[in-house]
């Protein structure tokens, strides 16, 4: 990846941040520091916008820490951007104004787990996986995956999602209630353990996908599910991308209840085939998951085989053993890795966009005809269930005029997603890299977004220079 | 029902309404009434708090009638009440400072039905039962079901949900965006139709439940689902609360995609064998319902017969014919009837909490125990899969001690939901009935609502006196 630092050593600290530096440095000791690689690293890295490091790092250790800190930065007006794993891919974690990166690496207790309740409270920096781990004895599992081993807190933050959304949700219906620091350093829970409540204004919601500009959250309630009897995995190359849309249209509206269901079109295909010394079809391709005790998941795999041969699908084949599954699923779960090495030394800019599903075959087809004209080398992997697909151009990033192509081709990814009732990110979140897009997609909500946020942070020192652009 | 119709007559309109009045009177002709009945009737009626009607009714046509109203009003700081069917139970109608009532009843349009999207867009004034018959060929359902058949809108602004919540979601879950007018006049769409995305913060989670005062939704676009392929229903008395709520839990523990699983206490199935004429044994009830293939419903069914006789349920009974459901559930469906009946001329105060499931049994035979102490007649009908239930005491309102230890019995509802980490209301929502006990339950977050009030609404003139006290 070409790193650019741009600001890391031109421009010298403010006063403020020279003052709450000499502060934290004293009170965090070894907790705090002001090393350039590792401000480098807080800088946000999974993206091709420039990195922008914080001024310092600090490594709360408790709510409170995190109190104290934003209280003194509020002090001095000095930023705080959290940092989770840095995983984020829209420009999240990076520091255009200076200021101080939150690492929540120490925060990371499991707090509770209810199992009779299905939920469980955690610290903002637990990863999925050590959850999953956590949980397992239990018998429920957290479902989210968003693919990377990103933080709790941070899923929250961008409200990710991932590969089973299509069944169990998003992190927007993943989380019962956070605790959240905000930009006065007054401690908001935004609700209690209840599954539902009708009472007040919808705080957590509002917390969620704020991406830290609202506030930092420092411990969430989730909820959980049982891990199902039985998993059966499936996959089915189809003739067309309509085809396969078409299958999973019929799918969802028969209420197989697919826990998964994945589109790989044939340029990743023939990228996985190549990675992974595979020799599948080179079509587009279907992969799926269902869940349910014994009996439900095979009568969900045989009504779906049935629904594919309907829609042009070829050779449908399911597994249910974990070795088999995983083989099946090997394309898919490479996916990422499968494209960055099918051209080597290009960088992968990972985006997405995700529309109404009944315009989902239209939209990738547009896009693979835009792929081609702007001559991009860009697989397309799909949440299809949900209408949310990633583009993935491999860009040589010192080939100025392929930069310039792959800027236009996201723009216009955006515009058509936008014009189909779509949304210009249906899970990376807004960044700066998608700041400009929200007006085109929210109209006058940009300007009731401005407004809490200048309520709730009126310095603005919460992530400044992400989702809202204050002008 | 005792009406109270405080203010009626005593206060004046203040001469900024009066100035609304004639403006709009000129302006909607027959769609516009000062006619005492008319008024009263859309003051709050199903409910103990005293009927304040507002000064007028406008029957608005379309968005942009809304618009015109709003800003007529912002004008003249008069209130404007947002009315859907009327059903609310915490005071929501009430004008406690006059104003302007907007009725959606003639805001019924179905604008779009997407099947392959599974969703629809309809005007606020739509009614769910409505939505339902227009849905019914398409092989789409909207299962959110409180009971009454309510407005859509009136329904995302309460947060309502009801019995098949535990599986398909509340409001929080169906809506999938809103048209709002702001109190600026300025009109809002929230979102997209995409099934998910992470552009930015949640507007449409922030209006829904905020019933009215942040913002009049005037078409909601919502989530539907495929109905089920088989639906069967059962009924299974147990030997204590504590045994009917272990059984719930396991059920859902075990991912049983329960559709319906609802509580009845002996109490009230006493009252409802003497209404429908019934010989329900008079104990703790589960009524349920499972939605599915024919053989993933027949699984259900047997594995939480299997569970229920664990846990010390009696008698299973199942059925699949629909004359046999309905009959199964007859006591169910007609459970807010037979409580009515059970103590004539007595007022039915309709009041809910909601616990985490682990805490319910405990939560439901502390309130039994303080029903005995207080003296008071007061069935209980929970939506137990989300630990949700309702109290139903039947009060004599010319009794004040009655009425006080009604009152009394609410407060500590109420406290003891806190304290089990739950909340004051389930479904039914603030209002001005339960504004009180909002700061127990959110504390600092409270602080936070009230900005966001004052930010959005800086003249209080949408539905003030409801959700939070300006002071």
């Amino acid at each position: 990846m070409a790193v650019v630092t741009a600001g890391l050593d031109e421009q010298p600290p403010s006063g403020g941040v020279v003052a709450v530096i000499e502060v934290l440095s004293g009170r965090l000791g070894n907790r705090f520091t002001t090393s350039a690689p590792v401000r480098e690293q807080h800088g946000n890295t999974l993206t091709w916008l420039p990195n922008q490091p914080p001024d310092a790092v600090a490594f709360p250790l408790s709510t409170q820490e995190v109190v104290d800190i934003v209280t003194l930065c509020a002090q001095y007006r000095v930023p705080v951007i959290p940092f989770g794993a840095g995983t984020s891919l829209e420009g999240h974690l990076n520091a255009p104004l200076g200021g101080i990166s939150l690492d929540f690496s120490k925060m990371d207790a499991i707090l509770a787990v209810n199992t009779e309740d299905l939920d469980c409270t955690v610290e903002a920096g637990v990863t999925r996986k050590r959850l999953n781990e956590h949980l397992r004895d239990t018998g429920l599992f957290f479902p989210v995956d968003p693919g990377a081993d990103a933080t709790i807190g941070g899923m929250a933050a961008t409200r990710a999602s991932g590969t089973n959304a299509v069944r169990y949700g998003t992190m927007r219906e993943a989380v019962v209630n956070v605790t959240a620091v905000l930009a006065d350093g007054s401690v908001v829970k935004t609700g209690r353990r209840a599954r539902k409540s009708s009472a007040g204004y919808d705080l957590t919601h509002l917390l969620v996908g704020s991406e830290g500009t609202l506030g930092v959250i420092t411990d969430l309630t989730l909820r959980l599910h049982g891990i199902p009897e039985t998993i059966l995995s499936a996959v089915c190359p189809f003739e067309t991308i309509e085809g396969a849309c078409n299958a999973t249209i019929t799918a969802i509206q028969f209420g197989l209840g697919l826990a998964r269901i994945e589109l790989l079109d044939a340029l990743q295909i023939k990228a996985s085939n190549d990675h992974s010394d595979l020799s599948l079809e080179e079509k587009p391709t279907l992969f799926l998951e269902f869940h349910g005790t014994p009996a439900a998941a095979r009568e969900q795999v045989e009504a779906f085989a049935g629904i594919a041969a309907e829609n042009g699908g070829g050779k449908f084949e399911w597994a249910e053993r974990a070795e088999d599954r995983n083989r099946l699923w090997e394309a898919r779960h490479d996916a990422y890795w499968a494209a960055r090495a099918f051209r080597p030394g290009a960088d992968v800019i990972a985006t997405d966009v995700c529309v109404p599903i009944s315009r989902l075959a239209e939209c990738v087809e547009e896009t693979h005809d835009d792929i081609r004209e702007m001559g991009l080398v860009a697989p397309v992997v799909g949440h299809v269930g949900d209408g949310n697909f990633h583009v993935l151009p491999l860009i040589d990033m010192d080939n100025e005029v392929e930069v310039a192509a792959a800027g236009k081709f996201l723009e216009r990814l955006v515009e058509r997603a936008l014009a189909m009732d779509g949304t210009c990110t249906g899970e990376h979140g807004v960044g700066s890299g998608k700041m400009h897009y929200l007006r085109a997609e929210h109209g006058t909500g940009v300007d009731v977004m401005a407004a809490i946020k200048r309520t709730l942070d009126p310095q603005n020192i919460l992530n400044p220079g992400k989702i809202i652009d204050l002008g």
